[in-house]
């Protein structure tokens, strides 16, 4: 449910004020039992098979503050790449945490990644935005900040992304600018680019300002998360690596994702491309946990295919539910937190989109995924995130959100004597066991029309889509940010200013 | 995967022939377990209130034919109302098969309804007909040629539906042409309407000689099936007791259905609506099996909620997922098999049009649903039928259709070799592993556009609804239908011939 278009909407509808719905889409937990299309045993040769190629094919390491780590625990370097000890990977896997706390400014912000606990997250990785009256561009600050606006505004988007990049701002700063900005517009954890140490630390400190958070408090719990995904095949390059390291270092919450293409960057068989997905998440896992054992870090899953008549990836496929159902039951055997997506390949909000997406989030919710990233506003590949999109994913999460609703169930409502009071014929419009619940009992629609078709016809026969377009221009034009204290922006602002005298940081990829 | 089409756009987008996938869509074993929503004391529950509106409220029966049956198993009859003794519905759900075969033309066609099995049938009851190009109208037999062409073609629509009504033929021998025209272009399960005994006797008819059967022949297995809705609440109208005696005695299939719309029809509440559902399945149940025990009986499960904005009915919504769930719940328990729908709401082919199908499929197939109706082409809550949107439809279909598959796994899939192979860096574009396997690797779409932003631009800009246009324009053009034999083909036009001059039979209903 909305927090606050959601009533406008209403009130603009209806003249007296409806009661709401007390549902909570902020704390999902995953009513769903996880779906196993591998058996116990196929796993552990998944298991196995990836162990056997860190030992015997090993990872290029392109960071030589990783390849020190690596070779003082005991691995072997071959040039610059690095074969694992089994007994090291195990290692690793035993100190990485099953749960833990991701801390928003707020309770209500503030996650657990792990067990049955569901986390959302809207596109992210974005170099476009895109909108049905702006159409495809190069994507801005602008653009940048009502994807922030959205996603502070819905409920169902538990933690914000990187959104659209703003490429109106120069490289050096651009991380001030966005780190800056979600710490205003937003209550919901940041995530921050590993795009070098440089931009890390400036990214860490505002958190710590506009948080009011020593540096122990910091190092306490992570307040912020990112996203390192791997060179497939077998490769990890410096920013990505160095990012491991500060990230573990300050106890930050990293997603671990290869990026494990069946057919281009991975074999073309699913059990083939999951090994290398698991090998390659392990080498990562590895460099964490020598820096901090215990620090938290999400398993990403992205495993999907190639389409093999354009090269082009394919989202939303079969190939990438069972490689979601798969993740899931190599995570739950690592005891690891997981990470899927709600991606989608089509270039326009259609119908398209919107299966990708539907076939994508079951496959996260019955895989059971404890953290999904880009579960809102993503077309194209992800190339470009679009608000309409975003819009759309919002009703069919909050959808997924109603189903993860506690279940009620009482002799009221087995409504016996309803059912005897109505009797033979008639309807059940009138009587006193609807008139008393009819106004909550129901999910309301965001953007679903369900109106017949003449009035549809009436009032613009609108498609999903261009509905949409008015709902999140009205959410952004009655935006109303939460308040950071005084003393905490001013702190912000000094810090940016400083910092973008001394020229900002030099994005390291 | 589509058996025509499906090859003729390959070998117009490629020059040489690919090997074909071995998939098979026609017989499906659903490999989810069903979510169970309710605890099988509440489900115990549900069964007992049913039992109790039964035996205290009653069911108001409008055929005189079923009165006298109910009088003669010792139900009390006040006025038209029956009330049911609970060891009478019991015997009755004894004696009710939990599965049996439902046969069509060819082995191919011929389906397991109950356990595993999986059935799906695409949109029927729909007064009009809508495309692109045409917009809606009311149904002609053109259009209803066209779903039943469509219908034959893809192998994931397992059995026919009623289609688009053929408004532009006459009421009286309307029946016959449809009788007569779905032998002829189909192999598959026919569809008849409970429209008066004098038409179902036509259908059984044009059924026995297009299949060269006798009428004990006929009688042993379900040829056919219908759909019998009740006038909720509690009520059952003449044409459909009539329907549940006729087919009954002749051993075919109907699936019982109640129309229990929470808030409307039946009670606001889940359990409520549930209660009601049941109850009213039972009540006509007990008819099927009085006539004939062990009679092919479906249990229909179709409880939604009203939007309370509009009153139209409000399909996919997480209520009507919750609704198929405690429905397979409440079959099981039965152990009668049942049928779900994936129906939708929206005026038109878009993104909502997509969400409800994509989430009434999940309901229906976490729910284990036995068999599915409107799978594909429902839009407008089933006042429309949209072939764009069965085109869509069936690309979603094959997809779950992808993921029942059975899982493959060996030493040659887990791909050590090829990881090794390739190393770090590079890719397995060109890999002997790769180059073997890439033509059947993955499921190859039917309506989706993979292709990059550019390319879809240069190639139109068009959406999944337009994209669907041209492929179901390209299969009915290049429709062939199955060969009736000369004698068959005869039998049935000398039979619509004299019924015909006879004045055919005017619909009950």
């Amino acid at each position: 449910m909305s927090r606050r278009t959601g009533q406008a909407h209403r009130s603009g509808r209806r003249q007296a004020p409806r009661p709401q719905r007390k549902v909570d889409y902020r704390h999902l937990q995953n009513p769903f039992k996880p779906h196993e299309i591998y058996f116990p045993e196929q796993i552990e040769q998944i298991h196995a098979t990836a162990l056997r190629v860190l030992s015997g094919v090993g990872v290029r390491i392109l960071s030589s503050s990783a390849r020190e780590l690596l070779l003082a625990a005991g691995c072997t370097l071959d040039d610059d790449v690095c074969r694992y000890d089994p007994d090291l990977v195990e290692q690793a896997v035993a100190s990485t945490p099953s749960e833990f706390q991701l801390r928003g400014a707020t309770e209500a912000t503030t996650h657990t990644v792990g067990g049955r606990h569901v986390v959302w997250t809207p596109a992210g990785g974005i170099p476009h935005a895109s909108d049905l009256d702006g159409g495809k561009r190069p994507g801005t600050l602008a653009d940048w900040e009502i994807q922030t606006k959205l996603t502070e505004h819905f409920d169902v988007l538990h933690v914000t992304s990187s959104g659209p990049e703003p490429q109106d701002i120069a490289p050096n700063v651009r991380h001030l600018a966005t780190g800056a900005g979600v710490l205003r517009l937003s209550t919901k954890v940041p995530f921050i680019y590993a795009r070098g140490s440089a931009q890390v630390a400036d990214g860490f400190e505002m958190i710590r300002l506009a948080r009011d958070l020593s540096e122990t408090e910091f190092e306490s719990a992570p307040y912020c998360y990112s996203v390192i995904n791997t060179n497939s095949p077998l490769q990890l390059d410096e920013p990505m690596l160095d990012g491991v390291i500060d990230f573990a270092r300050s106890n930050q919450m990293t997603v671990i994702t290869p990026f494990t293409l069946a057919g281009a960057m991975a074999p073309v068989t699913l059990p083939g491309a999951l090994v290398q997905q698991h090998a390659e998440f392990l080498s990562a896992l590895v460099v964490a946990q020598l820096v901090r054992p215990g620090a938290p870090v999400v398993y990403g899953g992205f495993t999907s295919n190639v389409d093999m008549k354009s090269g082009s990836p394919a989202f939303g496929t079969p190939e990438a539910v069972s490689g979601a159902f798969a993740t899931g039951q190599l995570a739950r055997r690592l005891g690891v937190p997981w990470r899927s997506s709600m991606a989608s390949s089509s270039n326009l909000v259609d119908a398209q989109s919107t299966y990708e997406h539907a076939m994508a989030m079951w496959g996260s919710v019955l895989g059971g995924s404890n953290f999904t990233i880009h579960s809102a506003g993503w077309v194209e590949g992800g190339l470009t995130g679009s608000f309409e999109k975003l819009i759309v994913d919002v009703e069919v999460l909050q959808q997924m959100a109603e189903l993860m609703q506690p279940v009620t169930f009482d002799d009221d409502e087995l409504a016996y004597d309803a059912i005897a009071g109505v009797g033979q014929g008639g309807h059940f419009f009138g009587e006193a066991h609807t008139m008393e619940r009819y106004q909550t009992a129901f999910y309301s629609p965001l953007v679903s029309d369900l109106s017949n078709f003449g009035q549809w016809v009436e009032r613009g026969s609108l498609d999903a889509a261009e509905r949409a377009a008015g709902i999140w221009r009205q959410v952004v034009s009655e935006f109303v940010g939460p308040a950071l204290a005084d003393d905490r922006d001013a702190a912000l602002e000094d810090f940016v200013g400083r910092r973008t005298s001394e020229g900002g940081a030099t994005p390291l990829s």
